[in-house]
């Protein structure tokens, strides 16, 4: 048997000692205790992330990676395999939904091509990274090489580091590619106990018997690959998984590494999210869910990752777009635990911890 | 019998022709039918409400109302009854909650004392608007008389109208007031065949002793005023509301009728929305549910008025908060309808209609 593969990283603990001082922080802001919620919570684990309660969160920066997938021949999806570029094109033009949403979200859009089968012009915003041109169909064997996953990881990993150079606060995770949702179920379902039919969907909206074709593709991708799935994580992303799927496994893993959280996206981003967490347990620490998809497995991904998401609004569209929406969300809970006044600036009475007055009885002995 | 007492009030219907548009629109633009979920529901409805694909929701304008209430010396309240004034301040010195998400968002607060105990100072910021200085206790008899309903109405439609001389592209409804969650279960329960139980919740976090007084202080106000209940949802408002209450009536329905959205915050809002539809039931078609509200009969609230809520991150906190953090999801539905490429202008392939391959047969017989 070869060997397992390594990822060389070092994810720091989480600052207990700020996320103590959010803690306190919280209970001294005029609103009742608890009041704020998931947004409380929130502002507690940024603190950990950090190591602060003010963590800047203006530079945000979406990672929407694209590579195409052998699988896709096979009808698995509503569109045909030629989308993954056209959309790339599109993303460069700055006309897809992620586009408009990060320009009025303030975020930054990185484009990588990761492995698109296609020949990419050269564009100033479109980071050249392809590993090759689509993976070979998950079903018929592995999707590519231990190495070529490897070099995927580490193409993710130096977006991260080149974003960072140029002032990352934030990671938001994106991707696209026809096919890819096929691919992202056979990670999830090998790297969990969950069946097939508990997280193959429709992805971008393909019929009944394209569903039951998925189905069939994921069961025969568990099947073909099951020697490479029983020997790691990376084997695992190598064998049924997708370029673009390990190259978010790169940019999480890299975010976190650098103490910057990271802001997960849906379906795809979650099978990403379950790897990374699989091969560096900790980078489960620096992750924020942004949405639960509408995608029929992400819900049980989610649950596995042990993250609440900030949405629910049936999105399906993948791209980072739920990542861009849920970011005022994260921003607003370090706003509001670094700019509300405390009780005491305020001069707000506290919670009511006097007698409270005896229960009135009934008047006039109705029932 | 008194003459129930009606609102003058003419809420024109959504426009079709605007909903057709943007039904049509959606399907054109560079993503899976559907794939935006709720946010292509969303600019369909905004459409609908005000007869255009691109309505401006610029101007965004958070009411928050303020009043006391009667019943909040009977113990429903963690918070003593002199933090209602002491909030109000804090609104006005830009201290609280609603103050931080406000400025983040890019939305201005009106705060208007409608119904404050306390003497405020005058303030350039604080619309002056008392219509009495606190309800009488709910659990006696009438809050305030069916006048002093109406005048809280007609306040809160005020606001409305000057916020639209400045501007106003959308409306947020808020609320402050020690014991007003009492007074929203009351009015809840009573314009529904909702059971207390089911409705009455921890408001700002009462202990389980003041949970019970606050079940009871509730069905005492049903019973007391079941003659003035059953006259109206004006007389209902007048009965067991309080002045906030009814002052965000006015703002939905002058809203409403100015063809502006509404966007509702959580549970005392859902109260005033609740009575809104009772009065003008078109106005719903005008609301926009912002969250659920971790307030126990909330969700009931929403199944009631038929909307499904943006956002779901356990608020509790009222001000207008949870609106106002909702923002950025409603204008961002009208960004993507408007700014996203077609797939003519993009040159991305449609929905895949063409044959797919046959389904590949096993491989080798393994079952």
């Amino acid at each position: 048997m070869a060997q397992v593969r390594k990822l060389e990283v070092s994810i720091p603990p989480l600052d207990q000692e700020a996320m103590r001082q959010a803690v306190a922080r919280q209970a001294e802001l005029t609103k009742p205790a608890g009041s704020l919620g998931v947004l409380e919570e929130l502002s507690i684990r940024l603190a950990g992330m950090t190591g602060r309660l003010d963590p800047p969160l203006k530079d945000a920066v979406v990672f929407t990676l694209a590579a195409d997938h052998g699988v896709a021949s096979e009808g698995v999806s509503a569109y045909p395999r030629e989308v993954t570029a056209q959309m790339v094109l599109n993303f460069l033009r700055g006309g897809a939904a992620i586009n408009v949403l990060a320009r009025h979200a303030h975020a930054r859009v990185v484009v990588a091509d990761i492995g698109v089968d296609a020949d990419l012009p050269a564009h100033p915003n479109l980071s050249a990274l392809k590993v090759k041109r689509g993976t070979a169909s998950i079903t018929q064997g592995v999707a590519m090489t231990v190495e070529q996953a490897m070099q995927a990881i580490d193409a993710g990993r130096s977006l991260v580091r080149e974003a960072l150079a140029a002032g990352l606060d934030i990671a938001l995770t994106g991707d696209m590619g026809i096919g890819n949702t096929t691919a992202s179920a056979s990670v999830i379902c090998a790297l969990t106990a969950l069946d097939p039919v508990a997280v193959v969907g429709r992805g971008t909206g393909i019929d009944d018997a394209g569903l039951a074709r998925k189905l069939n593709a994921v069961r025969r991708a568990l099947k073909v690959n099951a020697a490479s799935i029983a020997q790691g994580p990376i084997e695992t992303l190598a064998a049924v998984g997708g370029l673009e799927i390990a190259g978010l496994v790169g940019v999480i893993v890299e975010a976190a590494q650098q103490r910057k959280p990271v802001l997960i996206d849906g379906f795809v981003s979650g099978a990403s999210a379950l790897a990374a967490t699989a091969i560096a347990p900790r980078v489960n620490g620096y992750m924020i869910a942004s949405h639960r998809s509408q995608e029929l497995g992400h819900a049980a991904v989610l649950h596995q990752l042990g993250l609440r998401p900030l949405l629910d609004l049936d999105l399906r569209l993948g791209e980072g777009t739920g990542a861009v929406l849920a970011l005022p969300v994260v921003r607003a809970a370090v706003h509001l635990i670094n700019e509300m006044a405390t009780f005491d600036d305020a001069g707000v009475s506290g919670h009511d911890n006097g007698p409270h007055p005896p229960e009135p009885g009934h008047n006039g002995g109705h029932n």
